[in-house]
């Protein structure tokens, strides 16, 4: 048998370590996103999770496990999404330092966001190579943990219990799809989902923009995403060696979208189910729709990952989407 | 004593005869909200109503109201609003034909969603004049009920029933702010609420562009609105002889917002509470926020009223409010 970063009974003991201070996402239906579907769909609200996104459940696992003398010298990572945030709150919840790198070019608003939870912002040059040497040397000036977005077993174990929810949240669940970027989240669910019902299918969501979990698992290894090019702006990571194998192993399918059904799910999302979604939220739906599931009693969960948007940001979205 | 189109008991018999065919609509709060408002701040979701708007609680009253002989004839509204879906769906569950008069100009996606409740929708001039010369050939024609918007006891009554579950659900509730269109919201809640609290403080909140009700509290006479303007398009009615009366008498206040401060609230909502809301829905924070409460401990209640809205519209929202 392989073994990945965690299991379901570490899973478990994330989901004790963090009930408490994450919110228990509602799940939501809508007849008409159900028909147009396909299917009996189920939306999780991580949206409305604390933050707006999934992941404040990694972050704050991570946080939480940390010892006291660790903890006291703070976190550390390089973000400008919703990790940065997330992890900016949890270490404010746990009344320890956060440093967060942000490359320059970062939108203020994100920067507020972050510098409002309390945490100290470095700014950096907006390239990888930037990002990565500027949180190494917080980490040698500080002594902080270095909190990787999703290639960390913690941060892994934290985005599953989303799955432990859905298992409570709807009965008989055949098939459970989301987004995938650096695959935290879409690795996590697989490794809870299975271990708990080998049956159940798991689908990663992928923007054709960004589709290099789809090539790796295609051609049956890992390979890096250069250049991406999505509104779904949550989901431009390559996987990383943590989240691959079970990408690999675990996850029946990737399905690609391209931004336009993205767009278009997203609009459905909104106008009809009331969900406030991002684009990278909206990925799951937009993959739903291209299924053919079998009937359309299958009951099917699209996590909904986040819903941290700038409404300006619509306005260019939906002309876009008009182009087509 | 006055006496109003309703009161406290029978507000309790609509409750109970619409209270398994609506959806009790979830409280939400925001700390950056409440803070950014001054006070404790609780939203009432009734953009996740069934059709996505309060509208449906007063026709779904109305029309489970009719005796079996009224209702097997039909009923009959002229709307391109929310009231048009709501009476729609409302017909639909109890079987029977609805009429629904629209202007000519009516938005298609609006058309398309009262005849997808299997609705008939008659086109008419887009003029007050036409619209209702059109229902009453509908009424003589087929017999149908004409069911009014807001200016209808039973309508009235059903809107009430959102003070009831606010009630129940926030605890030591003192102020419930409400947008006021025909005033059939508003005078429902004042009813309702200041009948169970009479310290309770109730506050219509109006755009500035169909502020007919707050020029009408102020010289003691109903005044109708002439050529409203405002991109709260659900509000640009006049109140009616059944709903002045409660808003001369038990609204303590109507605090009058410019389309910037309406959807400047729309954008936080959205954007801060992910609660999804149309123009006439956030009106009520607006109020909220220009409203000086004693507290910040001050428990207040905004009625996000409905949900319904086209993405592609925020783009022009947005562009209007930047260039102020």
């Amino acid at each position: 048998m392989n073994s990945y970063a965690t299991d379901l009974s570490t899973i478990y003991e994330a989901y004790e370590r963090i009930k408490n201070v994450v919110h228990r996402t509602p799940v939501q239906t809508c007849r008409q996103l159900s028909r147009h579907g396909g299917a009996d769909i189920h939306f999780k609200c991580e949206n409305l999770q604390k933050v707006g996104a999934f992941k404040y459940r990694g972050a704050s696992n991570v946080v939480l496990s940390l010892s006291d003398q660790q903890a006291s010298a703070g976190v550390v990572t390089h973000s400008s999404g919703n990790h940065a945030q997330a992890l900016a709150l949890a270490a404010e919840q746990r009344g320890i330092p956060a440093h967060i790198v942000m490359p320059s070019n970062a939108p203020q608003v994100k920067q507020d966001a972050v510098a409002g939870y309390g945490a100290r912002i470095i700014l950096c040059e907006p390239t990888l190579e930037s990002r990565e040497t500027t949180a190494a040397a917080i980490v040698a000036e500080t002594d902080a943990t270095f909190i990787h977005p999703y290639n960390h077993a913690g941060i892994i174990s934290g985005q599953a219990t989303v799955a432990l929810e859905l298992f409570e949240q709807v009965s008989n669940l055949d098939v459970i799809i989301a987004p995938v970027g650096g695959g935290g989240l879409l690795s996590g669910i697989a490794i809870a989902a299975k271990a708990i019902n080998p049956a159940i299918r798991i689908v990663g969501a992928e923007p054709a923009g960004a589709d290099d979990a789809f090539r790796s698992k295609a051609s049956g290894q890992l390979i890096a995403q250069t250049s991406p090019n999505t509104v779904a702006d949550g989901l431009l990571t390559s996987l990383g060696d943590l989240t691959w194998p079970v990408v690999r192993d675990l996850v029946d399918e990737i399905v690609v979208v391209d931004d336009f059904q993205i767009i278009s799910a997203m609009k459905l999302i909104m106008e009809r189910a009331k969900i406030l979604t991002e684009p990278s939220g909206a990925v799951s739906y937009a993959a739903a729709v291209k299924i053919d599931f079998e009937s359309a009693d299958t009951s099917v969960a699209c996590v909904i990952s986040g819903g941290n948007m700038n409404l300006s940001r619509i306005s260019e979205l939906i002309e876009n989407c008009r182009d087509r």
